[in-house]
């Protein structure tokens, strides 16, 4: 027998009242029904954006809503700033020379965090920037980026701020609203704990007056289209409506524990899993690490890609290994979501298993007893 | 007690071993396993495209897949012969201004279905066009085109036929290799029996030269980013999992079934539809009705928004209404995808009993009966 556990950071595992929402046979997504579960999830998503502008609900990953938001609120000739500190933050770069839109990069070493000052340089020198594309947990490294000072500078200019919070929403706080971020988007499967297959996008009152300007083309994911539905509610295209039922039950979930509630409990998941990382004598890989994912750098050095396989295919436990340049080079815990402390020690408790069968030089225990060092200590 | 029953034309009933795959808890979407699930679906997915191209895998509404055709195909200066007999035609005019491309439109009247002589005549005066867009069934009016004629035309050309196949794969028939189609594009939730979210698209070798051309923005729908990564298989951003493991099991319905078998049903059943609609004194809408769905008149007056909701709210039975100009003039009855000779007998027999309790004529019984006279005459 082999259980399967998921650690990987997106997608999360889905809470069983979710599971069962989506088998239910499926039903007209334009009926009164349909209509009245997409008021709720709408309204839910408001709450936990931290945001009283109205949240677009599409069918796409992240990447569609990504792309959304430089479709949406450029034209050609705007010139943007992008902060790329890993593989998603390279996704914002990829998407502007899609759209060749010209723009100044703040390249950071991968897993460190932008330093606001440059930021705030930036838009001093260059005051006509349209718009920042930045990340707040960036998924490939898990670093957090600083999105409260970063919304002091901007909403202090024309500029604006643009944050994918794919990863991120729900585990590390983004108060969309009282910090003054103008664009947040994110997807369903990281912190609201359904399968992949939606994405979201909020925008402020000066994001949608940019929206008003843009001359990109878009069609699929024009947002003032489905900005113009949202009171019905409804989306311009079918969505994926089994997903909608299953975020109904997870929006739910979330709203019972309440966000506050929410955010403190992925603080303390993270908290124990860094304790036991530098219990067992590893690495954080990020210089500021974020609260969805844990990662892990092995001084001793380790194969990451052969050890994440060997674990999922010797022990039934997934976590993800490096993308791109740090392919090989850490591993990533993701604890977020439908994630409770039992699957913190699950995590570290095979981890520390896994290491001991490769002659990793740790001490079995020493792991999991930081962590429940740390859970057991007041907070 | 309620129980519902689902005849729109898409979405449409999912088979009960897809919807519980759909509720397995969810893995990670890039695992091996997860990989020979996509390897076995988009090999399943070219049996039912009847294609040997491959066919990429998108999460989004079929409405993606559509700009995906117009983005990844064309530059700004091409002109295109647009086809529209209803909203889906006119889908393809919105999604050409979205992107600035000149068009002609063969606008015909709703209800109708193109003469191919037209587009022959069009071609010939104008040489040069890029690509003629049509529908395979027009989902808002029930009427099919001729597509084997228009690629006859085409494929004599160097004019490219792109397809909206998103109600009718897999319920009429469009042979894309053996007519020579050049773009097939269809969605998730018609005849292949699972939720929205998913969407299809399949080139021709000619198609996948004029993407190499196309100078036209995309990321998120690059249909060339896609096709690169077939032969992993994976896609290149996070995939709707759980909507492809459903997919996974109703292709192996359809294909256990065998295409041209699930052909002669979807003509089946359809064929019993029209004999009832005939024999209660309806009126067909379409000058030349699809095996999808069968659009209906009432020729005595019927608001039939209201005649749907009823039929909803007072007898579980979900038939879909007119859509824009037709809104209230045309009842629509899909029979496609995990439908049988029982589910027509119910859509038919509650119609019957519908109308009845409006007053609306009609002998109660005499549908069925076509219907049932029709199912017992040997085809």
């Amino acid at each position: 027998m082999k259980k399967n556990h998921l650690f990987t950071p997106g997608p999360t595992p889905v809470p069983t009242e979710a599971l069962l929402a989506m088998a239910q046979p499926v039903d007209y997504h334009r009926s009164a029904e349909a209509t009245e579960v997409i008021r709720e999830v709408l309204e839910n998503l408001k709450v936990v954006f931290q945001t009283e502008n109205d949240v677009l609900l599409l069918t796409s990953s992240g990447s569609g809503a990504m792309e959304g938001t430089v479709a949406n609120l450029l034209s050609p000739e705007d010139e943007v700033l992008v902060i790329r500190s890993g593989k998603f933050g390279d996704r914002w770069v990829e998407i502007c020379e899609a759209y060749s839109i010209t723009f100044d990069l703040i390249d950071l070493e991968w897993g460190h965090s932008v330093d606001p000052q440059q930021v705030a340089e930036n838009l001093k020198r260059k005051p006509g920037m349209k718009a920042v594309y930045a990340t707040l947990c960036e998924t490939s490294t898990g670093a957090l980026h600083d999105i409260k000072s970063l919304a002091a500078i901007t909403r202090e200019t024309p500029t604006l701020l643009v944050v994918d919070a794919i990863s991120a929403l729900g585990a590390d706080d983004l108060q969309m609203d009282a910090w003054g971020v103008d664009v947040v988007i994110s997807c369903s499967q990281k912190g609201l704990m359904i399968p992949p297959g939606l994405a979201f996008a909020s925008l402020s009152d000066r994001a949608w007056e940019a929206v008003a300007c843009s001359r990109l083309p878009k069609f699929y994911f024009d947002f003032a289209k489905a900005r113009a539905l949202v009171e019905k509610p409804t989306t311009p295209y079918t969505p994926a409506f089994t997903l909608i039922l299953g975020l109904q039950q997870a929006l739910r979930l979330l709203c019972d524990e309440g966000v506050r509630d929410v955010l403190a409990r992925h603080a303390r998941l993270a908290g124990a899993t860094r304790s036991a990382v530098e219990a067992l004598g590893l690495q954080l890989f990020a210089q500021s690490p974020a609260n969805a994912v844990t990662s892990i750098a092995f001084p001793q050095g380790l194969d990451t890609q052969a050890f994440v396989k060997y674990m999922r295919d010797n022990h039934g436990i997934t976590y993800a290994g490096g993308q791109d340049k740090l392919r090989g080079q850490i591993v990533r815990i993701g604890h977020l979501g439908w994630a409770d402390e039992s699957d913190v020690i699950v995590a570290l408790a095979a981890l520390e298993r896994g290491l001991h069968e490769w002659n990793y030089p740790i001490q079995l225990g020493a792991g999991v007893s930081a962590a429940q060092e740390y859970f057991g200590t007041p907070s």
